[in-house]
């Protein structure tokens, strides 16, 4: 079966670096640029122009050195925020302006108190504005996962009409259940006349730890791109997550949906994009974690070592992990004691592992993890009669 | 309406604490379990007695200690680990064997080289045997979101008629898809002979992400207990985050759904965990992130400023956070500026504020984050006709 293409919208240089403490400077930005590129991201969403100089910079910047992929700059609703991302745009290969406005009630009254016409013809006059300096104009419509959908649908329609090219569904609260937002896409896709001319795109914010879990529902329902970040960074609990998306759809062919990424290069992305904006990512952060691939309790170890998917569906390999890291605790098992006590020199008999396993587990009471010298030292304290063949 | 009553399994002591690097001690799991007990968890999974000494003690412990929750010690199905559990949990008030084993075809070749009568058999054995010493019987059945539905409601029939009261359906390698797992439960709901005598358990996996969005799946479709961690630390990618279920069925009342769990404890017992683990926190993890409820960029801090419902959508008071912190960088906005410029002392006029903007935007792309001693500086370097009245 040929699967259908879902295009990945990094937005780690916008939304990812709208973080408390994680600014990065132009050069920075350029060299995760660059990888980005080579991760086979379709668009970098390169910084939000009109800003601050610095990101004004970085947009303009970006578009001159990466000519692979669309290169994107935020703006609000607003002709000046245009001007300006146009300007740092200019030297774009694949320029495109993102721009929107909010369109729940609660941003309408408490934000703009504004009201619903008024906010289309913004919208419309925004998407016609920067079509004359660009093909690709993306509209975002803010909040609209807390938005009514029939007036969604109306002001999905007026910016088609305007010659909005992608349509940016974000549930920028992270506040949709999967199923809530699934079928708000699906219901456009239904429901917006003209929709056939523009992609629906996921942004989903992960407040209540479902960011990634609602774009997968999104382009399950019709949305052909997601926006996301590496490590899922990002304003409050950050976006969604690049590497669950792009896995998700890997591990599950009968969804019949795949990306250009390549997967190899998530783990040391991951790694790179961390250090530079000093954001931590936690070990059981899912696929990129320290320990994503690593098993300490007994029961799994040993499964794994008789046949590795018994835990494990992703092959670490597939993004860029060396091997499956079987770490010895007090929680571990036999077989994880006999496989790492092989891999030091000794092939224990089944008996004398019963012996040394006991040896184990009181050592091991007292130390957080038990390490390959530790070993040599256990099997000693044991008093069999056995040497290190290593 | 009044809510159906989802218990919380705290599973954070046993299946969180595999985790390599992080074992804790007796005294520090006690500790732990008086706080989970505060919070309100249902179930207290306390340890794998047979598997070590500290995890007897702990379990041992834990019973005597808290008396107002199940205390729950994990087994294989194997006469031994059930001897040991039931000796852990002799002086607990309302104590619970949790027994179990794989089901899925890959578990039955590779882990037990067993065929599917007899894994049958062997499940019912270990469930009477544990039924000879408690009333509250748990029954796993390992790898069940990778087990053909047909063969695993034939385990639930079977065990349920050995006298299990909770049936735990995990998703061991976190592969499934909401859908799918929540269609998992309804199959079972609707399919297992005598299903109202005992209550359908989630334990999910995160190693896709999708472990918090799959258990609210499972509790959508008639289960009534979430097993979970704090922090959803745990093997690998780790379990299912309580904080997020908790928070979720909270903000979603639609759904009819709801725990026993006081949130205004979540963020100190987040804190608590992690430090006595050793295990960080991304700052963007849902709920319990430093992150959280911080505001940097400037379209957020103005609507979040105007009215705090725009972006969020939890009070931080809800989970014990004390405020949304506004923090001022070089994506903030004129907003966010006024605001924390009045906070130490200066009441800015539109044209102040623009000349103030244009300095703290210079000032900010120097600096990851701008504290309010700065404010005096950029304030003074503006040459505007102000004093502080702070």
């Amino acid at each position: 079966m040929s699967k259908d293409s879902v295009q990945i919208f990094d937005t780690t240089l916008r939304d990812g670096e709208q973080v408390p403490g994680c600014k990065l400077d132009t050069e920075q930005k350029l060299v995760i640029a660059e990888r980005l590129n080579e991760l086979g991201v379709d668009i970098i969403e390169a910084g939000f122009p009109i800003s601050s100089p610095g990101d004004f910079r970085s947009v303009d910047e970006i578009s001159k050195l990466v000519k692979d992929v669309v290169v994107c700059g935020l703006t609000r609703a607003v002709k000046k925020d245009i001007d300006v991302a146009a300007e740092a745009l200019k030297n774009a290969e694949r320029p495109r302006i993102h721009t929107g406005i909010g369109t729940s009630e609660s941003h309408i009254k408490f934000k703009f108190n504004s009201n619903k016409e008024a906010i289309i013809e913004k919208a419309v006059a925004a998407v016609s504005h920067a079509k004359t300096y660009v093909e690709d104009v993306e509209f975002f419509a803010e909040d609209a996962g807390r938005t009514d959908n029939e007036f969604l649908a109306r002001v999905c329609e007026a910016v088609i009409e305007a010659g909005a090219t992608v349509l940016n569904i974000p549930d920028t609260t992270g506040y949709c259940l999967p199923e809530e937002y699934g079928a708000k896409i699906k219901y456009l896709k239904e429901n917006v006349t003209g929709i056939h001319k523009a992609t629906l795109s996921c942004h989903c914010h992960n407040d209540l730890g479902l960011a990634t879990a609602n774009s997968i529902a999104g382009v399950v329902n019709g949305a052909r791109q997601i926006e996301c970040t590496i490590n899922g960074i990002g304003e409050r609990a950050g976006n969604t997550s690049l590497e669950e998306v792009v896995m998700i759809l890997r591990q599950h062919p009968s969804l019949g949906l795949d990306t250009r990424i390549n997967s190899k290069l998530l783990f040391d992305t991951s790694k790179m994009v961390s250090q530079k904006m000093g954001m931590i990512v936690q070990p059981n952060k899912a696929i990129v974690g320290a320990n994503a691939f690593a098993h300490s309790s007994g029961i799994h170890q040993d499964g794994v070592i008789k046949h590795r998917e018994t835990y494990e569906i992703i092959d670490p390999e597939d993004v860029g992990v060396n091997e499956s890291s079987i770490i010895l605790t007090a929680r571990s098992g036999r077989a994880a004691l006999a496989y790492r006590a092989k891999i030091v020199g000794y092939e224990l008999t089944k008996i004398q592992l019963d012996t040394v396993y006991q040896e184990f587990l009181k050592f091991a009471d007292t130390k957080k993890e038990v390490m390959d010298e530790d070993i040599h030292q256990i099997i000693d304290t044991s008093n069999i009669d056995i040497e290190s063949l290593a």
